[in-house]
């Protein structure tokens, strides 16, 4: 597998499975001279783990970030910077069944296919264990976004057939409600929408919403490298994502172009769009409007409901998966959307310092 | 901007702007021994060539592919592959307007905040012209993979409001009608509805639909490198295109696991899944289904009606857009879809190769 | 063949065969705002060109290049820059015979056991007239480079017993002499060595040396793409390399520590090294002294002196290869090193920009 | 900075610095299937370790490797696989002094340029320690080629003036001395000269020597990543190597044609080469014959003998570097130049896999 390296120029470089030693990821192309520590990680994974709602599964997880290079006196050292979780002690028991059949809608099958054989504890490298370390060096990429000025916002937009209001939006409510949303009505709503799927033993999928604001005009590189193409490709491949949506998103197929066209202004004496439709892009170039990025989550697929599948004798069963597992995916996948739109808006902040002649001759003739 | 190269294995370096010289592609690392013509190549311009229909542009584009290199007697030698098309000659005044004010919904205003200054003439690089060379590089990597069983099917599958019926789905009507919708009836309708949305000096988005069929499990590269996630790369990097779905795409988020869980069954002593909401993929790796993907295009935005912008002086302008385009991107956007995807799909099955070190000693042992 | 594409931020694209229709490059990532037309090309071409000398071979080619894209209004867009020059019309019976066996020295053999067969038309892509590519992209990184305050110099150091003495060394000598040494004492001994060599049918080697001015401390990217391991790279890549070497090079196994390290000093209160034979790299990066990099070519392999091969049908045989070629590659390969130098460098540039927060935050602060 | 990540397709990311926490490489791309056990990595860093012989520095090193991932049941599982050295408690006065001024022969000056700051804590990132990952991840890579039937013999072949004697060479001699020379006298006769060369308090330079077998015929992609190209980087990015050479060397440059070509033999049926002056390839690809690759190292550049330098107030000072350096590099470096080579003859195997289309035909067909 090939596929665990992340980025052109702020590159990382992932590991780990759910119950193997521990989860790490490494950073190659971390400027030097960011104040760094392990509280600036800590922070954003606390953001994702579990038990912080009922509605979140009840495992004692206590992830703690260790730093083990590229950090000197409290800066970065512009060398690679690894981070490592350690996997808390679990009864592997838990898990010694699922090695004998596979799961719908996990990637037992795929591995299997694939490799030969897998790590079947816990859905070992596809467990959701994974994306710590994408929030380990998602929490690095985003505190250099903040020193140029960009902040990025992300909530549950909605959780089944609950969707926010933007009329209650509330920025602090995100946090003050364990769904993550931004309206607390909503949250109220889909908290009793998710408890009476779970008693009927079911999941339930929702809308992640990132806003990016701050991000100057011209970031991206047509015409394969385009912002937008690189931000979907970023937020699927967080596993349950299967749609993703820029701006006005699918929508647009229903739109007329005197609708969907955002016109410019001037203001300020800047050229200002009026509208943003686009999800600020143009050509897939940042427009300096806030881009806006939504993930489709599927329903968490671990569901104590009867399911039909095979085992390994090749014999058609039934099966139904005990265990915690959360009953919806999005409000613990809101800071790994987060972070993987942070690495690469990030990347394409630094890709973009080489496009115009003028600008690097001025870098030069300024050290 | 270094974002013309496309592809890990497959790699395709593209270039042209709509009103230079012309407009080609290199292809690095395309396997020797495929028998290849220009002939091949036509065959897929040819779809995407404009004046096919009534509701398409008028104009008079005759794109004539020539390989320079990489084609030895009739096969392809294993080296770099390029080929030109070049542009035909146009009267460079239709374009001589713009250069003096910010079409909505073009990359005018972002090329000139990224580049400092741009090739104004007809959208230069961001022109539609520049899929010219996906197309040619598809035609080959779709080539190559029916030569591993794998086939692409595209069409469209909604324009505005109207949305083709599966149950009158007829794989030979989408060559048939203009449209390129499998569907004759909802062609009739959707062709109805382009007249109305043109008399309104309007334009309209749509949907086109992907269905890889033939390829086999294990395909894709975890954790970032998931097949849907370079697929959605591939398809958002389309210029237009705003929103991209894999499987049931966004309706995930509003279904319950199981619903949406596909489960297993045993057929002719093989595992499959019973159903695909999963659009061909687990964890990111091809499940031995059919690949479903879709991708939201927006209204064309050069449209008669009268929009808002600014022009070089700094003044806030109304404009209307003269000259020939198409009402609607998608029917011509098909073949591009399924180029992007063809390229996508090669790759990574080109990837795969080293996932298993019984496969690799295996090959050497054979030669 | 997936190995035609080079660098990392200013990657170039290469195709052609000998007897194709042409050799070409495809630059993508050049910054925007750079002048440039297809005389800045051409003169580095004319460099390459054969028939300059008594001692080069006496075919006319007379090789033009054409710019395709990237340039509007005589500057970089910021695009991908195309370029070609189309093979000048050739008897194809001159190269008839090599298809029956495999000529030492080439790379005939080779390519058959890779690709299965091979372009035996003169060599196809495994010709030296791939370096036409090689030298259009280098032309461009040369103007960025100079831009920069970066010049570079190639030169012949040596041709088989002769090297260049270093107290006779005069800059303007290396345009003066068809063997493009810096020395005419020199150049003279070796046009003669050289007619000797011809008498007996034979052919020599020779080294080229490559001296960078003007190159700011702190380029090159520990550990992997350390300045003088790309620069290694870049030399061995060109046909006909066997060694390469960094300031004093294989002379430093001999050499004690006390010799080899070069002391630092205040010098106009800035801290610069008393010597250089480390030659201009301090563990990978730049040191502010000039880089100096030589490499070894081995003799032309067709010579009119007899050889053992084997032919088509497995027989061993005796050939003598016929037609028109140099008896020594390095005075036409200096613009070649020259080229993958500039390539070279201009990317570690590029790459360097990237590397301190301070830089990155005051960089798009003045934006 | 970006430069820690090697290869294409069997990768490398590398992290750590002399005196921080440990030392550590994460390897994506490992084909599954692998037995791979922590004896197998140490087996190799037992290789480099110091205090192997009285040349050799006496500090207490006790590199102890973990693999924290990538690995179920004794074999690799496709995902990464991620191992660390703990770095042992070292006093850290030992170092305090050098980060008050610039050593000659190392990287502080250039780190600080680059980066604006350093770790001056034995040397950092640019320790000779960061080779400790390149050698686990080597260990992996070169077991992977050893079930390709491919071996890599490294040893040292001269020290100072003193050379091997071939008609002397015994491969089981390069574990027996401690200088790994293959040539029991000239092992001796350097020892000597190392004793006399530190009473002078100064150090010594050397080459090694890298033979790999087995390699079939067809492996390298021209035309830039050339097998002898990629070899080139690979161990110029060591520290300390100023100069590579493939099969003749530097030595071609005054060779004839009629000598350095290597005529063609029929042999059992197959192709061969009567001699091997090219060191294995031809073009950049691999011919058959086995590789050849020696590398000249500089003398360690930590001395006690005086040496002239800069402290950080502009001052121009004499030091002397007290503390225990080896006055050799080579005969520890062995390993790491095995282990470079094997990475990169490891990723070339894998990349030659999908050169043909009837082999890749051939292997999907298999599954």
């Amino acid at each position: 597998m090939a596929g665990s390296i992340y980025g052109k120029r702020f590159r990382i470089s992932t590991w780990g499975e759910s119950h193997g030693k521990g989860v790490g990821v490494v950073i190659d192309g971390c400027p030097a001279g960011l104040e760094l520590s392990e509280e600036d990680i800590q922070a954003y994974l606390d953001r994702r783990k579990p038990g912080q709602s009922k509605y979140a599964t009840p495992r004692k997880e206590d992830d703690k970030v260790e730093i083990l290079s590229g950090v000197f006196e409290g800066k970065t050292t512009g060398t690679p910077i690894s981070m490592m979780v350690r996997n808390y002690t679990q009864r592997s028991t838990d898990y010694s069944e699922i090695a004998s059949y596979y799961r719908p809608g996990h990637a037992d099958f795929t591995f299997d296919e694939k490799f030969g054989f897998r790590d079947y504890r816990g859905g070992g490298r596809s467990s959701a264990r994974e994306t710590i370390a994408r929030v380990a060096a998602g929490a690095v990429a985003a505190k250099l976004l903040r020193r140029l000025g960009i902040e990025i916002l992300t909530y549950t937009r909605s959780i089944g057939p609950v969707t926010i209001d933007y009329d209650r939006f509330r920025r602090d409510a995100i946090c003050e409600n364990s769904l993550n949303m931004p309206d607390e009505e909503a949250a109220r709503q889909a908290g009793e929408y998710i408890e009476s799927v779970m008693k009927q033993k079911d999941s339930v999928g929702g809308v992640a919403e990132c806003i990016v604001t701050g991000i100057p005009a011209g970031i991206g590189e047509p015409v394969f490298d385009k912002l937008d193409a690189d931000l979907a490709k970023a937020v699927v491949s967080i596993g349950a994502v299967k749609g993703v949506e820029i701006g006005d998103g699918m929508a647009v197929a229903q739109a007329l172009g005197s609708e969907n066209n955002d016109g410019f202004c001037m203001q300020d004496g800047k050229v200002r769009k009026r509208s943003n439709h686009a999800g600020g892009t143009l050509g897939g170039i940042s427009d300096g409007s806030p881009l806006v990025i939504r993930a489709a989550f599927k329903p968490t697929p671990s569901i104590l409901h009867e399911q039909e599948t095979v085992n390994q004798s090749g014999e058609d069963i039934r099966i139904s998966i005990k265990g915690r597992h959360d009953p919806i995916v999005v409000p613990r996948a809101v800071v790994v959307v987060e972070s993987m739109v942070a690495l690469t808006v990030l990347d394409a902040m630094l890709e973009n310092m080489t496009a115009r002649l003028d600008r690097i001759v001025d870098f030069y003739d300024r050290i």
